[in-house]
């Protein structure tokens, strides 16, 4: 491979350097509670966004900005040749931890840096791209997974930039507002990879550092509507009530009643978003919409939850006096990644002399959008006490250092297209 | 009393004029529901106050405002006597009908109208004011009966005005946007009087015009903040989580179980505001702050009520991991209105030939505070089906214009001193 400039005037370590480029990106929205605020296309994103450009031009990479706001850093050893995209993303929650995605990112530009400067005199098979996905948390804009969404060609890049957030402002007026709406559709994909904390406790609870993750959680997310009608909250009698928000918290609960009437952990069940209308204290409210998530690891699970909560609206729409519509707004099943992915990342993590475990994957990430169009390799490291989506979210120096180097192996085999045809 | 212009280019009833008037306000802040949408210190509700000033004023009355936006017409018959106030509110609920309050001073502008066309040679030993207080809803900024609280002396004004909506604008600064920050305490009441819609429909079931009411419920309302803590909502295990949304659902619920527990419609409960954090899809909320609002007839209903509360939200921290913190907001007792003014009340209505019977009121009015300074009259007229805080509120022509012919008559009583000295 060939080698660009690197910065060298100071003399440190690969790791060293990973580590401080990781710590100047936690600081980036940084909250009071030590976690970060970056939701999609503010500023605290546009300036991750711009350390990233910034820090990948330094390194070697020339960076273009597509459609959609994906961020790819663009190295290009074999002229023409398609690229390993190797990323994750660094939007966050509104108060959220300091490594979902953000590590992604982080990790693989310093993968990226050290096989750029790798003095290897074949060119690889494939070229290389480190991206930054546009939204992948959701919260600003739903749906999440944007930008790898609308990359992967799962969502209409129109209908994904006409999408507004609660203010009324469109992904592409908020893309435009922080100079990042790109154009084109970015680098045509061979390979995928991706690292990411554990949102689990598994491999802490095991004293594993790699996880390779062969499969993720299948998954159904619905968009609800209470209907009920205004009234006075003193003077209504309570049998002419129609209550929308004692139907959205009777939903709420029989979601957990559901997850809790199968054994073990089997399934897990939600309600993150919840919005009350009129929602003044003195009105009986006339609507209320929320948001249920329901996953497991066995689809049969999922299918009797379905059918419980089916079930369990009927009933509710009778006790509450209310309507309730229910629309499907995401569902993906139990898809496994390429298990030659799998086997390559084995192979090195044992090279590396890293304790490694297969896992499954309950939250989503971009990869599960990638693993349907290229082989993908998905890698976790151990996340403290399993805390995630929560400011005090936490990886030790030692596993995400770890992490980076399991990252550029993986990254390597891939450019010379080591997981060519695997399905 | 004297008599001071007023327009007669056409040849109206005073029934007639008091229509065109109330219909003229109607249209301020409607909604494409036909209700109107009028929140404190908005433009709308800017629009409906010059509504008022401008008609009162070309009704023989000279305007101001206090220091915390209400309103005062004022005529003045006896120079330095003190004056029967007589009004309701023009602020609504975001979606609310054309009645509630607007009725009640567009009733007391014509009341007032006519009492000052009227042409008795002795000036009476009170004078009259309309007013409109401000901020009777409490949606935009809480607490609700802002304006007669403070008239009242019941809430330190430096705290009302310092009080801020959702987007962190004060009560000061938004009577400052529509130029109605006004200086002074108003003028010195000697009595009150007020009309509004009955909301609940005791009225109309009985068949009976005016409503004498004799007293409120009692009621208690609290703000509560149910604490969790955050995580992923797909890979956080059930058992680890503490959903705020969960505990708070479950309050939802228990205080309906609550109004269920007491037979007959004895005690009214109601969660009418509720806002999740961060209140993201993928994201186990950590905070919920909701309102809790409980009314009664009986004031051991409404202890028992109290206790089962307390017991419920224990059960309910253990249940679902989370703390909840409680405050009480607001209590009121069963506060009688002096019987003077209701006998009073129902001289007039038999005067009139108007079916008559008394009544409690269930929601909260300005005239609750007031009648704690002066002897104070409270009426009400039917309401359709008791539809209320709902654009589809409707009282018919013929109640709303028998319910300004008795409020003439209660604050022609009221000018003359006949309930000076009523406890």
């Amino acid at each position: 491979m060939s080698t660009p400039t690197i910065e060298s005037t100071t003399k440190i370590s690969a790791a060293e350097a990973f580590l401080r480029d990781f710590r100047s990106l936690s600081a980036i929205g940084e909250t009071p509670g030590h976690g970060v605020d970056r939701q999609a296309a503010t500023t605290a994103d546009a300036q991750a966004r711009i350390w990233f450009t910034s820090l990948a031009t330094q390194y070697g990479f020339r960076t273009e900005v597509d459609q959609i706001g994906n961020i790819f850093a663009l190295l290009e050893w074999t002229p023409g040749a398609p690229y390993v995209l190797v990323g994750s993303h660094l939007d966050s929650q509104p108060t959220a931890g300091k490594f979902d995605g953000a590590y992604g990112v982080a990790a693989a530009l310093h993968a990226g840096r050290r096989l750029a400067a790798s003095n290897s005199d074949d060119a690889p098979k494939y070229n290389l791209a480190i991206v930054d996905w546009f939204n992948e948390e959701g919260c600003r804009f739903a749906p999440s997974m944007m930008g790898s969404s609308v990359y992967t060609g799962k969502l209409p890049v129109e209908e994904a930039r006409a999408i507004q957030d609660k203010q009324g402002t469109t992904v592409a007026q908020a893309l435009e507002a922080i100079g990042h709406l790109g154009s084109g559709t970015g680098p045509v994909a061979a390979a995928y990879a991706e690292i990411h904390i554990e949102q689990g406790r598994s491999l802490e609870d095991s004293g594993t550092t790699i996880g390779l993750v062969h499969s993720c959680w299948a998954a159904v997310k619905y968009t609800a509507t209470v209907h009920g009608e205004q009234a006075h909250t003193g003077s209504a009698i309570i049998a002419d009530r129609k209550d929308a928000l004692l139907g959205a918290s009777m939903l709420v609960v029989l979601l957990r009643e559901i997850a809790d009437s199968f054994s073990g952990t089997v399934l897990h069940t939600s309600v993150g978003q919840l919005d009350v209308y009129p929602n003044s204290p003195v009105v009986v409210p006339s609507r209320v919409d929320l948001v249920m998530d329901l996953r497991s690891a066995d689809e049969t699970v999922l299918a009797a939850a379905q059918k419980l909560l089916q079930d369990g609206i009927s009933r509710i729409e009778k006790d509450a006096n209310v309507t309730v519509d229910v629309e499907q707004s995401h569902a993906w099943g139990i898809n496994p990644y390429q298990p030659a992915g799998v086997e390559l990342a084995r192979e090195c993590a044992e090279k590396l002399e890293l304790s490694n475990t297969p896992v499954f994957t309950l939250a989503g990430h971009d990869s599960i959008n990638m693993k349907d169009i290229v082989p993908t390799v998905m890698l976790f490291v151990p996340s403290v006490e399993g805390i995630s989506h929560n400011e005090r979210e936490y990886t030790t120096d030692g596993d995400i250092s770890a992490g980076v180097d399991i990252l550029t192996e993986v990254v390597a085999r891939l450019c010379r297209g080591e997981l060519d045809g695997a399905q």
